[in-house]
């Protein structure tokens, strides 16, 4: 599948001036959410960023310009949930992505119908882009396996199965919420290693997780496996997703049958899903060592290395309530690639569905942790600070190990290639309260 | 909270004559499901077992009959979710059971509009009786625990936070079905203790897991943990539950973060939820050997150990193509307890809100497999083979380690207690298909 198109060209440029100047959401972008205006009580609806603005679904529906697969795309578009949308397929998506490329481009013809459709980003809200049914994480950065393995069991870090498996596990759906999102520091059960018995009480190793969310579009039967070949075609957009985490909880709980409260009390979503098509010119010619294992037949896209491989960098930044009342900017912890990925995006798809395992349109895969070979790359605290044993220190002097009550984590993601137009994500906020 | 009232009263009889014979749907039980007429294109809508009839919610609800909460109540069922109705809570679930009551005893002045609300059971199909929008599966057999960490694990059979911590993990509800499920064995890597490389195909060690599933009724606000006395308020019912597993697939992918293959292509709940009011009679006296570790004090109910304790006897039974072919009568394969469980219902609930984790109306928890002290009990093929070393023999003659295809597995549960009308569950089965 090559979706590389005229709507990629690094030439088009928008009457939405915002949009060719520095920005996240150039013409090349127009990314979905859902939102409504700021503290009102609007009907949420599909909208699409372009610079600074966002283009209302609900008046481009009702405006009747489109004709065809974009017009039935806007349609399913203009609801307070993109699952429809989503389930329509590559097609649908397509259609929608042309008309409002074309739309939206300097000289077009629909300019004065879609001046009456923006709304400026600093006056809306989000929620949730879908309802998101299920929800998978997997564990694709061997950085991030690796370092972690050797806090957990230092005795034998990278279990056998990793280079085989892409390692994933169900995760909880009810707790994930969208940028802005706040929570209570977790209680929970933990035990020093030197107790007896464990305690209760708040968590006192507190984390994120720096992670690409993966939006399932079209669906499968169950029963019906997708194949290597056909994943992409499934997959309508990613996100920044902070998948946080408790790692005392996470130490004590985890075994035999993995992670369970230690991740389930709250997730955190970036409002706006970058759709694959375009990402496609950023996907890198992915491929496996040759010292290790070459993936098993039904992993191995032979005919499209690319298939899922993005170029997507990612950062996090730590905006304690000092900084917030000094004045001072957010502290840059980490940077990281999804490049380094050990497994592409296309391989965690056909493998979630070799069994038979059915996927709904909305559905969440996240990537795991982004940590990058480097340890300044590592995309976690608990790795940053090698299990909590060296402090990070902050821009404005402070230090942590974990994350304090009050502090804001701030993830990033762009993509950035000569010849192309950079794109970007957007951010996923997200900030820790005091434990109840 | 003690809710053994009139509705559970053993002589009562009702006017549906199949009723006051011997059957799993007496009127102390009055389950609900999700039906319509087999083979047709109705809505589905909610439905409650008498006999072995079927009282349509959709009828009861036309009819407007009952007044007040037991209205808003069977309005609420009257569609092809129970969701709503299970958000409403205790008061809403109590007035409705207590309204059909009524209608249905000897003597009923609504027998007559009652009697056109009547549909044979043999006459029906369901669906998923809610919409189950996360699921978490528990592993609340100390025996199946210790049966099962010895295969895994020979020299650690038992993990040392297991006397101590809930075990759970999150997983899929896409794939969850209603009796009558039938799948195709799943395909999957997997690698043989001696073998040198992992391979893929279809699975070799399939099996089934004896479990109760629990649906939660009112949900909780992320953040507000539900404490342990008022658990028991938060669960509108349980069913009977097979969380089939690929044995091979999990060996191979369970470490570090927990079966996810190996139990996402298909689990079945019966089509029956029997609320927790009906099974109030048949708590027990929940308590924790004097030798065990008493459990932390967010988890002991100290005023009402019975929260969530229940005597549900269950039995699995095999019916091979075989004997199909042949008329042979399923072969019972074990018969255990809940009571055996290590942890209750109500323990289940609060451990898995402590963090602050929300539950939504629909959403569901496994107990795990519930085996018994008794190899003889044990609620999996895994545990009864021991390991797949130990063939068992069927009625029939025919021996298993491990489900062929064609074998459709049959899960029963019921109550029994002097002074109490017996109440039962129904069944579960499913069928499995040759691997695609």
């Amino acid at each position: 599948m090559n979706l590389i198109n005229e709507t990629h060209d690094i030439n088009l440029t928008s009457w939405v001036e915002s949009a060719n100047t520095t920005t996240d959401f150039p013409i090349q972008n127009l990314p979905f959410a859902v939102f409504r205006r700021k503290g009102s009580s609007e009907a949420f609806r599909g909208g699409v960023a372009i610079g600074d603005q966002v283009v209302d679904l609900a008046v481009v529906d009702a405006a009747n310009i489109f004709s065809g697969l974009a017009q039935e795309a806007v349609h399913a578009a203009n609801a307070p949930s993109l699952n429809e949308f989503m389930g329509m397929g590559q097609a649908h998506w397509s259609a929608l992505r042309l008309a409002l490329s074309q739309a939206l481009r300097t000289g077009s013809a629909h300019q004065a119908s879609f001046e009456a459709a923006l709304i400026a980003q600093a006056d809306i809200e989000f929620s949730l882009p879908c309802r998101i049914g299920d929800y998978t994480d997997f564990y694709t950065s061997i950085y991030h396996a690796t370092a972690v393995g050797r806090l957990f069991r230092p005795d034998n870090p990278l279990l056998p199965n990793y280079k085989w498996v892409p390692i994933g596990y169900h995760g909880r759906s009810s707790s994930i919420d969208v940028s802005g999102q706040t929570f209570h520091r977790p209680n929970g059960q933990t035990k020093a290693p030197d107790a007896e018995i464990p305690s209760f009480g708040p968590c006192k190793r507190l984390d994120y997780e720096l992670e690409l969310g993966i939006y399932l579009g079209k669906g499968n039967k169950l029963g019906d496996a997708i194949a290597i070949e056909d994943a992409e075609n499934h997959v309508f957009g990613l996100c920044v997703f902070n998948d946080w985490s408790a790692r005392d909880l996470q130490a004590w709980e985890y075994q035999p049958l993995g992670p369970f409260l230690a991740k389930n009390f709250a997730s955190t979503v970036s409002p706006w899903i970058v759709t694959t098509e375009a990402l496609a010119p950023f996907k890198t010619n992915w491929h496996r060592d040759e010292n290790d294992p070459q993936p098993l037949s039904y992993l191995d896209s032979t005919a499209n290395r690319e298939a899922g491989a993005f170029d997507i960098q990612m950062d996090v930044l730590l905006e304690s309530e000092k900084m917030r009342t000094e004045g001072t900017p957010a502290s840059k912890l980490s940077q990281s690639s999804f490049k380094h990925s050990y497994w592409t995006v296309a391989q965690m798809v056909t493998h979630h569905t070799v069994n038979g395992c059915n996927f709904l349109p909305g559905d969440m895969l996240g990537s795991g942790t982004q940590s990058g070979p480097e340890h300044e790359e590592a995309g976690s605290m608990l790795e940053l600070s090698r299990g909590g044993k060296e402090s990070i220190t902050l821009n404005n002097g402070e230090t942590r190990t974990f994350l304090n009550d009050g502090d804001k984590v701030i993830m990033r993601g762009w993509c950035e290639k000569d010849g192309f137009k950079r794109i970007g994500f957007g951010s996923v906020e997200g900030t820790i309260l005091p434990a109840k």
